[in-house]
């Protein structure tokens, strides 16, 4: 098996420690170093070094080869802009299946924790096994609760035991719900979160750009011409119509599978999801980079840099000290770093963004 | 009249901006420049700058000088160590009386907020014309609530009306009291704070010297001694018991006046002061020394070193940035920012305090 591990974000929900010059994917925000490094590392035990690609924003490359100094020089593939997800995964099979198009490609984030890489290995492996007869696969998460901020994919018929796990056809792909479906979705349990990770064959995956983005084929087509002569990319790369893998085929297509898996994915979608991700400590709180001296202080994250960081009557606080700013935001509004984001950009202010 | 500024303390109640290093008083905390700036500009139009002397730790005679330029030299009264109100008064009696003891002294603190600076020299001047009676005088603080962070002082007799306003005489000095004893002290009406603001003439405040503190008095004719010698003091303070005014003679003396007054003091005495006293913005935040970016944000205030601070989702909390510490504490648990410089202590990082 092979994967692609896609880079190329630029979130600013972690603002102010996640910059354009410095994304989530690339920050230490976890126990083990960098979310991208914690992604190269936990699919190491089955995919060895050399069949893992990582396609990325041009600018992100040096960091990425400092992060991952045993990465193969030829294994970064960089995309000259953001294009969203189907352009870039289509990028990357033309790199990875020019010796064996039969080959398994798992598309993966930079970006995601997974609290049990062992099923979460176990769930690919599974999936490996689907795609070979032909099915686009996704791994879908067990629903812990009516999460509003996720898609979700609905299983359909069975079909069968794979890697010892039950796998099933999928019946739709359903964008983010509100409250009162999420939990009809949570309490039929057959729906699950859609974890933008995918499993196929790259023939298969080829064969699907053909049938549903048959524009976007016909550039993959000069791309894969370009990358196989040694061209520059930029001038096709600049035609192609931003698109993602999920509304370009995923919910289009008929032979998709759906491999569940129950492994404490989270998709680190804001400061409250590196709360909950993070060992706490008796007071629920988690301090990151900084020395947090706390009193009558509970459920708090600390994301500091290096600066004693002092808290008194706090409950479900987040505070981030990037260096350069503060954010002080109710765990509950940390969805609305958007908005300070948005500000900063209305207001010119690139120094912070 | 002359004035005595006391500009020795150390407080800590405003960690991380106040430090042993650079106290309340000498911070721009306020509109107008520093404590100790607004302290001398507020009495400057009734008290030539050569009428006032300031005392202080002699480590911070430097800082004060750079504050204070147009000060003369000598009017710097610098103390070996802290001893206290009452030695620190006693020595500026001596600096301050070596012409002419019947000269009025005002003692004041050179890190109180007083929004009515007008009402305050009012009161200063009726207070003035009291002391020539042989009265030691104290500016009593009309109560805006029950506090019990301050101490009071109940008055007595009607002594008449001096510049236009009522005098009374003292009834006695209470310390903080209980929140129940505060709200009866309010009802009454007839209960004041107690400023620690002083008025007496040289002569009377030497003999309450000499009848409530006969062994500082003694050493306080050796103070003179040396003072009038040019000699060093080191070795006589270092005798000396520290002790209050309050305690040492306001609290014992017979012959004590209250001057009332309704001029928006506080004692500033933590950061939920320096919230209170400063103009907030249409949702109630203040924003000093940084640029504050708020949403969904009341009630708070902002103290910053220059770096952005951004805001979600908050209510009445104060947020500090220093440069080498933050703080984030709850508006109503202002006072136990004490826990915080108690842990630094009692941990050795003498490098935040």
């Amino acid at each position: 098996m092979q994967a692609l591990i896609l880079a190329g974000g630029t979130g600013t929900r972690l603002w102010p420690q996640s910059r354009n010059a410095l994304p989530k994917q690339l920050l230490d925000l976890v126990e083990g170093g960098t979310m991208m490094q914690a992604t190269v590392n936990r699919i190491l035990p089955i995919i060895p070094i050399e069949n893992i690609f990582i396609a990325s924003n041009r600018v992100y490359g040096p960091l990425i080869k400092e992060q991952i100094p045993d990465l193969p020089k030829g294994n970064i593939i960089e995309e000259p802009s953001a294009k969203h997800t189907a352009p870039c995964i289509g990028l990357g099979a033309v790199h990875m299946g020019q010796a064996d198009t039969d080959q398994v490609m798992a598309s993966l984030h930079a970006d995601h924790f997974i609290a049990d890489e062992e099923g979460f290995r176990q769930g690919l492996l599974a999936a490996e096994e689907v795609a070979r007869q032909g099915y686009l696969v996704t791994l879908g998460i067990q629903p812990t609760g009516p999460e509003t901020g996720y898609g979700y994919v609905q299983r359909g018929a069975e079909l069968g035991r794979y890697n010892d796990q039950l796998v099933y056809e999928a019946a739709g792909f359903l964008e983010k719900p509100d409250l009162a479906t999420a939990q009809r979705f949570v309490d039929e349990g057959t729906y699950y979160w859609n974890s933008g990770i995918f499993i196929w064959q790259i023939s298969t995956l080829l064969e699907a750009f053909q049938n549903y983005m048959p524009e976007f084929y016909d550039q993959l087509g000069q791309l894969e011409q370009a990358v196989k002569a040694g061209q520059v990319i930029d001038s096709i790369w600049a035609t192609i119509r931003p698109q993602s893998i999920d509304v370009g085929i995923m919910e289009r297509a008929n032979k998709v599978a759906i491999v569940p898996v129950d492994i404490g994915w989270n998709d680190v979608g804001s400061w409250a999801a590196i709360h909950a991700i993070n060992p706490t400590n008796e007071h629920n709180n988690v301090a990151l980079g900084a020395e947090h001296i706390a009193f009558e202080t509970e459920g708090t994250l600390v994301q500091g840099n290096g600066r004693l960081i002092a808290t008194i009557g706090l409950k479900d606080v987040i505070i981030v000290d990037s260096g350069d700013a503060i954010l002080v935001c109710a765990k509950d509004k940390a969805q609305d770093v958007k908005k300070v984001v948005d500000w900063l950009k209305q207001n010119g202010r690139t120094d912070l963004l």
